[in-house]
C-alpha cells in the first residue's frame, strides 16, 4: 500500500502542477554585481566539505524515493550522477524496506552506484524507532530524519500524532553514530524548532522550505475532497526566510532547499550562510530520462553558480558565504 | 414591505456578486509553520465557552434572516446544523415579527430546531426599543444589536437618523438580562466605537468587518441610480484590521466576522485573540440545499481549523489564541 | 487664433483620453468607518463660507472656458447650475476678451445667469497685466491667477518666459481689491511655491494637482511630434500630495482640485483640511447636455459627500475637516 | 572572428529584444514640479564642461562599435551628429584595430567627422596592455576602459580571468596622459569598485548600469544553450542605484548611462549629481537611417531635458544638479 502511494506521488510530481504558488523569497534577494571581480572564473573552486567528506560542489540531491520497483530505476540514475559529479544524495524514506526487507535493493542501489558519494539515509519522524535499522541498511554518511506534518495532516491515511518527536530525536542522536540531519519536506523550519533540534542533538538542519514542491498540492490531487489541500497549498515558511531564521538561531550547518531551481538561487542561499543546497523535483524529472540528463542539469546548475561567484568576486564557497546581499 | 426587501436581499446575496473587492486583511497575516507540533491532531479540542455555554467549536452562524416565508426554511436548515454541531447561531433582525407577530415562527423555528445551541436574537440599533420584545420572543442566549449605517445610507428607504444609539444601548444593557453583543454588518467597528460600546455596557463585540458581503454592493443592485452604491462598495474597515483594533482597545470578548471563508481565516482570527468567528453568506447558500450541506461545509471548515491548529502546535483554542503571527 | 485653440482644447477634453495615467493619491487615503455615527444624515449641513460668501456646498466648478461662441453655451449651462445649487464657479482665462472685447459676453454670461453665486475671474500669470481689466469685466467675487508652465512648455506657441511672476503677483495683490486665488491647472503646487505665494499676498491657493486632466496629454494630441507630450504626460504632483504639502506650509485657505471625481474624493480632501474642492472636466462633459445634467451630476456628488460625512459621523463641513484619516 | 561577433552583436541589438526586464530605477525617482519656475525656457543653457572641453549638452554617445566594415558607416553617422551637436562620443573597443591595423579607419572616421567633439577611445580591461596604442590611434580626449565580466562570463569565447585589473588600471593611469574613464557595459558599478578605481587613478566613472541593453540577453541569443543567459538576463545594479552609490562613495565625475531613454531620465540622473549621461542602443538604431535621424533623436532628447529643467526652475545644468528629488 505504501508502494502504491509512492507511485502516485512520483507521478503527480512528474505530471501535475504541484508547486507552491508563493515564492521561495530568493527572488527578493540580490547579489551585488562586482565589475572588478579580481577572480579567474576558470579557477573557481566549488568544492565543499560536509561532515568531513569533500564534495565537488555543495549540492545535495534531496530525498526522493525508494520502496517501489520504479524507485530502483530512479535511484540508480540519480546515484550514477551523484557518483560522477561527487555530490551528495539522499534516499527517500526507508520505512518501506524496513517493513518489507525485499525492497531494500531499491535503496541500496544508491550506495552501489555511488560508492564514494556523501549518502544520506532517511526515516520519517513518526517511524523514528526504525532509525538504527535504516542506518544499518545503507552504508550512509548521515541519516536524515524528515518532518512532514503538513502532508500527514492532509493525506487521509496520515500519521497525525506528532507528540514526542523531540524526545525521540534526542534518544536517537545518542545511539546513532553517524551525523543526524533533521529535514522538513517543503514547509520550512522556524527558529524555535531549530533551537529545539540543536538542543536535542541534531547535527545539521535541512530547512526544505516553501516555494518548490508543495505536499499539500500533491495530496490535493489524491484527495476526494479538494478543500483541505487547496486551503493549505501555500502553507509554510518560504525557503529564504527559513534559511535566514535557522542560520540566525543555531550554530549547526544548514542545508537550504525547497524550490532551489538555478545556480543563482544556490549562490544566494550560500551567500546567506548555508553550507549546501538541496534539489528534489527538477532532478526527479531528469532521472526519468537517465543519468546523463541528471548530469547535464547539474552541470548547468554548477555553471550558473560559478558565474554568480565570478560576478561577485568569490573564488571559492567560503568567499561566497561572505558576500554582500541586498534583501 | 420589509418582507419583500428581505427576499430581494436573500436573492441578491445568492445570485449576484455582492462581495467587497477589497480583502479582509487575513491574506496578509501568516501563521507560522511548526515542523515539530508536538500535538496529536486527533486529540485537538475545538470546543469553546461563550458566556458560560460550551460550544463544540468557536463558530457562530451570523445573523441572516427571519420575517419571510422563505426565511422559515433557511432558519430551519441552519438551526438543524447548529443543533447537530453544537455551534452558535444568530437570527436576522426580529423587527418584522415584532411589528407583525404572525411572522414570529420564522424566527422561533431556530430555537425549536436547536434547543441547546447558543442562539442570538437580533434587533437593529434604529429599532432598539424593541429589544425586550425581541428577547421575549426567542429563548435567546444573547441579544445582538446590529449597526448598519452603510446600508441605511445607501438604501432609499433607510433609517438615517443615527443619533442617540449609544445612549439607547446603555439603557437597554441595564434592562435586558442576557448578554448584549453589538455587531456591525460588514463595515467593521473602529477602536473609538468599541470603547464607547464597552462603556455603554455591551458584553461582546462582533466586528463584522469589510471583505465579505458588502451591503453597499447589495443596495447597488436595488437602487435605480448605481453611483452611490458603487462609490461606497468598498467602504469599511477590513475584518482583520477591525479585529485587531477592537481587541487592542477593549477587554470584551470579540467575534471576528465578515469574509471569514476558511478554517484558516478562522485560525488567524482566533490567533489574533478573537473568541469566536462568524460566517453568514456562504452558509446561506448551503442552507438552500439543506442542512446536510450546511453541516458538510462547517465540517470542512472545522477540519481546516484543526489542521491549522495542528501545524502551529496548538491542541486547543486557548493555545491557538497564544500562537505567533506574522502581519 | 486663441479661439481656435480653445475649441481644440474643448474637443480634446471631450473626446480623447486626456487623463493622467497616475492617480490623485486619494485612493491611498481612507476615511474611517464609524459604526456609531451619532448623526442624522438628513440634517447634515454641507454649507461652507468662502471669503465671506456662503455656498450651499464647498464645491467650485473649476475654470474652464470663455472666448469662443461655443464657450458661451458651456458657461451659460454651468452658471445656471451654479446659480441653482449656490456653489462657486470660475470662468476660463479672460485674455481673449481683453484682447477682443467683443468676446466679453462669453464670460459675463456667467454672472448674468448666476447673480448671487461665488464667481471667480481668471487670468494667466503670463498676462497678469490684464488683471484689473479682468476684474472690471466681471462682477467677480475673487480673481484666479492660473499657473500652467507644463502646458506652456509643451505647446509650440506657449509662453515660456516664466520670470517675474512672483513679483507681478505681489504687485497685483496690492492693487486688486477682491481676493486673489492662485491656481495651477493640473500639475500641482509644491510647498515652496505655496510659501512664495503667501508672501506675495495671495489670498488662497487652488492646488489643481495631477491625477485628472493632463495638459501634457491634451497638447500631445495637438503636437505634430508626440514625444514631448508623452514624456511629460504624467508630470506633476498628485492632488492629494499637493493638498497636504500646501496645507502644511501655509495658513491660506486651500482649494483641492485636479481629478476630484466623486463626493468620496471630496470628503477626503476636506478631511485633509481643504476649504473646498474644484471640478472641471466631468462638468464640462455634462454642460454639453445642458444644465440639468450638470445639476444631476453635482447632486450625486453632494449625496456621496453627505453619505461619507454620515459614515464618519460629521454633521457639517467643519466636523469633517477634523475627521481621522489613514494615509 | 572578432569582426563576425561584432556584426552579430550589432544585429542582435537592432532586431531582438535585448533589454533588461528590470528597470533602471529612474521610474521611482520624481523631480518636483515648480508651478513658479522663474526661468525663461528659451534662455536655458544646456552646456556642460567635461575635462575642460565645453559640450553643448551633457550627453555622450556611449561606446558602440568599430572594427567591421559596417562599423565604419555607423561611426560616421554618429560622429556627424556628435560634430553637429557638439556633444561627446565614444568608439567601441579598439582591440580589433590594434590586432589588425587595417581596421583603424573604422574608428578614426569618428575624429575625421567630428574634429572638435569630445571623443573617447575604448579598450577592454582584459586588453589593457593596448591602452597606449589605443590612445595613439585616435586623437582622443579621454580613454574609456570598459569592464564587462557579465558578457565575458556568458559568451563561450569570453575572457574570464579578471585578476589584476585594478593593478593594470593603476599602471595605465600613470602612463596615459589623457583622462581615463572606467566604464561598465550595462551591469553597473558598486561603491566598493568605485572606490578601488578612484584609488587606482581613474579620472571618471561611467556606471553603465542595468535597465537598458542586457549583455546577458545578447549572449543568450548567440549561445546554443540558453539557460545561462536567461538566468543572468537581469543581473546587475540598476542605473539609478549605481549612479547614487558611486556619487556617494567617490569624488570623481560620474557619467550615468544604461537605459537612459528620455531627456527626463537624463534630468533625473543629472539632478542626482551626474556630470553627463550616456546613450548607446537607441542611437545605434538611428545611425542605420543616417545622421539626420541621430540628430533628430538627440534634439528631441535635449528638448525633453530642457522642459524638465524649465519645470523644476533650473536655468542651467549646475542649477539642475541642485534640484530636489523624491526617491
Ligand atoms: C516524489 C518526492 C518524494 C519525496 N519523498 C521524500 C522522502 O521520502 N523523505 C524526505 O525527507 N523528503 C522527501 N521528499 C521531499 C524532498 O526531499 C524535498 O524536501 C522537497 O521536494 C522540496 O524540494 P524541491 O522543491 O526541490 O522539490 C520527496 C519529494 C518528492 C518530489
Ligand atoms: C442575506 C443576509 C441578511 C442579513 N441580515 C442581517 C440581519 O438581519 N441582522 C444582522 O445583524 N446582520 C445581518 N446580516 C449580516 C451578517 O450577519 C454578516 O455580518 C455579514 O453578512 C458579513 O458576513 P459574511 O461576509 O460572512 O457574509 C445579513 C447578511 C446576509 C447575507
Ligand atoms: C477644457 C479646459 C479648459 C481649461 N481652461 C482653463 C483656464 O482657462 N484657466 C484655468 O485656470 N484653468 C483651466 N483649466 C484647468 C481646470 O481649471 C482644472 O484645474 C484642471 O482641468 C484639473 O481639474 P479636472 O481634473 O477636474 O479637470 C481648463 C480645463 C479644461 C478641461
Ligand atoms: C552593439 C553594442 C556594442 C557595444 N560595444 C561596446 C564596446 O565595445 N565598449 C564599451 O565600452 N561598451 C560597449 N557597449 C556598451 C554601451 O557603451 C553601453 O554601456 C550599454 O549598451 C548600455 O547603454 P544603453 O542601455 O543605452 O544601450 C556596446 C553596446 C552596444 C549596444
Amino acid at each position: 500500500m505504501i508502494s502504491n502511494r509512492k507511485l502516485e506521488h512520483l507521478q503527480l510530481c512528474l505530471h501535475s502542477d504541484v508547486e507552491y504558488k508563493k515564492k521561495t523569497g530568493f527572488e527578493d534577494i540580490e547579489l551585488i554585481h562586482k565589475a572588478l571581480p579580481e577572480v579567474n572564473k576558470e579557477k573557481i573552486d566549488l568544492s565543499a566539505n560536509f561532515f568531513g567528506k569533500k564534495m565537488d560542489a555543495p549540492i545535495i540531491i534531496s530525498a526522493i524515493t525508494g520502496g517501489h520497483p520504479e524507485s530502483l530505476k530512479i535511484n540508480r540514475e540519480l546515484a550514477k550522477a551523484a557518483d560522477k559529479l561527487n555530490i551528495g544524495m539522499g534516499v527517500g524514506s526507508q520505512r518501506a524496506a524496513i517493513e518489507n526487507p525485499e525492497l531494500a535493493p531499491t535503496y541500496t542501489v544508491v550506495r552501489d552506484e555511488a560508492p564514494d558519494a556523501f549518502i544520506l539515509g532517511n526515516i520519517g519522524a513518526p517511524q523514528i524507532e526504525y532509525a538504527e535499522k535504516a542506518v544499518a541498511m545503507m552504508d550512509a554518511d548521515a541519516l536524515a530524519i524528515h518532518l512532514n506534518p503538513l502532508q500527514e495532516a492532509i493525506q487521509p491515511e496520515g500519521d497525525v500524532d506528532a507528540t514526542g518527536y523531540i524526545e525521540s530525536i534526542k534518544k536517537i542522536s545518542e545511539t546513532v553514530d553517524i551525523p543526524i540531519v533533521v529535514k522538513e519536506t517543503g514547509a520550512g523550519i522556524k527558529a524555535e524548532d531549530a533551537l529545539a533540534l540543536e538542543n536535542a542533538g541534531a547535527d545539521a538542519i535541512d530547512v526544505a522550505g516553501a516555494g518548490g514542491t508543495s505536499w499539500a498540492a500533491v495530496e490535493t490531487y489524491r484527495a476526494q475532497d479538494h478543500h483541505l489541500g487547496e486551503a493549505f497549498w501555500d502553507w509554510g515558511i518560504p525557503t529564504a526566510v527559513s534559511t535566514i531564521e535557522v542560520l540566525e538561531s543555531v550554530k549547526l550547518p544548514v542545508i537550504s532547499s525547497g524550490g532551489i531551481r538555478t545556480g543563482l538561487d544556490a549562490a544566494k542561499a550560500l551567500a546567506l550562510g548555508a553550507s549546501a543546497v538541496g534539489i528534489a523535483s527538477p532532478l526527479l524529472k531528469e532521472a526519468y530520462t537517465g543519468h546523463e540528463s541528471v548530469i547535464t542539469a547539474i552541470e548547468r546548475f554548477k555553471e550558473e553558480l560559478r558565474v554568480a561567484m565570478f560576478l561577485v568576486g568569490a573564488s571559492n564557497i567560503e568567499d561566497l558565504r561572505k558576500s554582500d546581499l541586498i534583501i
